[in-house]
């Protein structure tokens, strides 16, 4: 069971890679909704913060892993939102 | 620690509901990576699944809807990426 949760982990961690990898290649990160970033970054730090007070390792590494992604796409966002509005 | 579970929960599937709003009033979801919703979706089943070996109803209600959202924001891309083509 272990198994499958971690395989479960990993995919729903590693799939920020490649949409790090198009917003970067795109410059463009305008159609990510800004409330959806929030919310689900507010949601994946109570899972970290669950994960550290219940000591399970599989969920503290998958949470924080996409804690960084999504600070990660944030920045990108907020940067590529003021390019597109200075080019506009 | 079962209620920051579920806050948490609620919050990583209620995080799609304004990213489906935004996609459907902009009527763009090119920036949304296919990989990203691919992989996501996968590990998404995994974890649902894995929900249902372990009969955790917390779990199974989380990433179920979270399944759905995936499920209609991939149709909302397709056809908002095929009105893009045709226009372009």
């Amino acid at each position: 069971m272990t198994i499958l949760g971690l395989v479960a982990g990993a995919l729903t961690t590693g799939c920020w890679l490649p949409q790090l990898l198009r917003s970067w290649r795109t410059r463009s990160a305008g159609d990510i909704s800004w409330t959806y970033l929030g919310v689900l970054g507010l949601g994946v730090t109570l899972w970290l913060s669950y994960g550290l007070l219940t000591d399970e390792m599989t969920i503290i590494l998958a949470n924080g892993a996409t804690v960084c992604a999504i600070i990660v796409l944030a920045d990108l966002k907020a940067s590529f939102d003021r390019e597109a509005r200075e080019t506009a």
